[in-house]
Parts: structure tokens; C-alpha cells; sequence
């Protein structure tokens, strides 16, 4: 004997979210049937709206149901002659938050990675080279992930970018502030003391 | 700044479920968003369908979109004079794994807590009176949890089925198969030593 055929498929849906197993979907089933039924409409209507709205934007591949995302129809951000490539959209955020880059933003979405099928295309790095190709954007920053891949893809757009006249720069690896150098790893060590500069007195 | 508003308001609709905050939520949406839309669609439709659905069985309180649930429906399982009394529906399907019980059971939907505002009639109490009353139940095996709130909740319970002529019994409590006596805590140990049987030569 399972659920009544309606439970056991409610069940089966919310195992497509990450990290959700049987009995965590089981919970979660429960959990709307029993205390929230309202949030729990809510949320199916959300998800169908936001899986048939949201698309790219098509200057800078971020989320949006718009044709152009916030940042890339804001004056301010068009005029600047920065543009700050990274994997995914939570980079953007954890940027953001920084209150420290004005200029645009080129989301990837991903990185390379031959294993998985992920090649230049589908990062849209064609779109990319438009935008560079335009002339407007004097600098580019590499803001990928310090991983295997986030370096691969670092290179790959640098030589990409290397023939047009625009600066290329990568964000700085070292020792993150508030650590102790102790617990740092080696390759993270060995960035820090190559990456050095000089002291301001 | 922001996600999208319509990403910002998926993030916040994934919030009512339980476990999932804002980091969770962020990572939901994007992978529905990157990876799987036609599961989040999906999600979305079984989800309406449920919370509009899915209501309680008029035996036994267990979730099901029909009127009587899958085992209130059984005529083999309406013969059998047992009934088990649990608190989730969750504990059926524990119940049913073990293939031991044949009865029917009575969901009550959580457990007495005067604190949270729970008392019997939102337990649906009046229904398993009603029930006793008609005669056809011969024994109650009181199995909700053993909490401090579940024993409550079952002494509640037999009291009332006490007047009914209906034999009353609570699931035995004692050291789980496997498991290690040195391990186990006092408070079980002492159940397990005052519900002690002859041992069958």
C-alpha cells in the first residue's frame, strides 16, 4: 500500500527540487497538506508563471521576464566601460552586495566543460563577443569561480577578448580577509605571496 | 539590487516549505530555472491539483482525494474489528511496511497540545466516537508516539473508548531490534524491564 494516487504524485514532483529525497518530499507534502495549503497555492502559481516568463536577457543572459534586466536598462550601468563576467547569477548578487562594481555584467551560465557537453555556444560567448566587438566596453573582468573549470573559462574568454583591444583582468585569489593564514591551503598561499603589493605607508 | 521580481517572488514562494530558507530557495529556483523547467511545470500543476484535491478520508482522516481512502475502502480490511490509532499519516505507511496489521486505522492529525491550541475535537475525536459507538470495533491499538504529547494524547484516548466495551492496547515499548543494551536509554530500559514476557522454550 503507498498514498492515495494524488499524495504519492505530489511526493514524486518535489523530488525535481536539488537535495530533495523521498523523505524530504514526503515532509514537504505533508507539510503544505496539513499547515499551509495557501502558500502551497501560492507557490504552484508562482512556478507556473515564473517557468513560462523568466528568459535571459538578451544582453547579459541574466534571469528576467523582461527583454532587459534591471541592470542592463539602468543609464547609469549602460555608460559604464566595465563589463564583469561570471558563472551565475548568485555571483551577480554576491557582487552587488559588495556596493563596489558599477558596470555591467555577462552571466555565463555554467562554464566550459567538455565532460558534460558544455561548450563556447552555450554560454553564450558568441553573444559576448558581440558585445565586446561594439567597442563600447574598455575592460573586461574574469569573475569566474577559482575552480578547475572557472580557470579554463577564464582563459578561454581572455585569448577570446585578447584581439579587441580590451583590457583583460582576473580577480584577485589570496587569502580571504578575516582568515587565518594557519588554515589557508597551500595553492590559495602560493596565490597570496606571488599576488603580493606593495605596502602604502 | 535585486533578482527579477518574478525571480525574487519564486525565491520567496519556496520559503513555505519547511526546512527551506533563503539560500535553498535561491538554489531551487535556479535549478528549475537552468535545468529542469518542465519539472517545475510539473510541480506547479500536481501541486494546484493537490492542494485543491486533496481533502480527508470520512473514516479515517488519512489524505486522499476521494471521499474514503484505499484501506477504509477494502472489504477485507472493513471486516477486521482492530483499529490502530495513529498521529500522521506517515505512521500508516511505516505500519503498512511491516505487512503485520490488517485492521484500519484512525489518523488523528497530530497529537493533544493544549499550548498550540490542539485539543480533541481538532484531533477529530467526535469522529472515532462515533465510530466506537457503532459496535463493530473490538479493539484500539493506541500507537501514537511516545512523547510526552503522544502518551497524552493516547490516555486521552482510552479513556474515552473505556466506557465502549472495546479492548485498549498501546504499542509495547522496550529495546529496538538490533539494537544495543548499553546504548539504550534508562527510561526505555525500564519500559522494556516492566513489560517483560515468558520466554517461549
Amino acid at each position: 500500500m503507498k498514498f492515495s494516487p494524488l499524495v504519492q504524485e505530489l511526493i514524486e514532483s518535489f523530488k525535481c527540487l536539488p537535495g530533495v529525497g523521498g523523505k524530504t518530499a514526503q515532509r514537504m507534502a505533508f507539510h503544505l497538506l496539513e499547515r499551509n495549503r495557501q502558500g502551497g497555492t501560492k507557490l504552484a502559481t508562482t512556478l507556473n508563471k515564473a517557468m513560462e516568463n523568466i528568459g535571459h536577457c538578451q544582453k547579459c543572459r541574466n534571469f528576467t521576464e523582461q527583454t532587459l534586466c534591471e541592470i542592463c536598462e539602468s543609464p547609469r550601468r549602460q555608460q559604464s566601460k566595465l563589463l564583469c563576467v561570471v558563472e551565475n547569477p548568485a555571483d551577480v548578487i554576491a557582487i552587488e552586495q559588495t556596493g563596489e562594481f558599477q558596470g555591467r555584467y555577462f552571466i555565463l551560465m555554467g562554464h566550459l566543460s567538455p565532460i558534460d557537453g558544455i561548450g563556447p555556444d552555450d554560454l553564450g560567448l558568441d553573444l559576448l563577443e558581440n558585445e565586446l566587438n561594439q567597442g563600447q566596453v574598455k575592460e573586461v573582468i574574469l569573475a569566474t569561480n577559482p575552480t578547475v573549470e572557472g580557470e579554463a573559462t577564464a582563459h578561454f574568454i581572455a585569448e577570446m577578448a585578447h584581439s579587441m583591444d580590451v583590457n583583460i583582468s582576473r580577480i584577485a585569489h589570496g587569502v580571504p580577509v578575516g582568515g587565518e593564514l594557519e588554515y589557508v591551503d597551500g595553492n590559495t598561499l602560493s596565490h597570496a605571496l606571488t599576488g603580493r603589493k606593495n605596502y602604502q605607508v
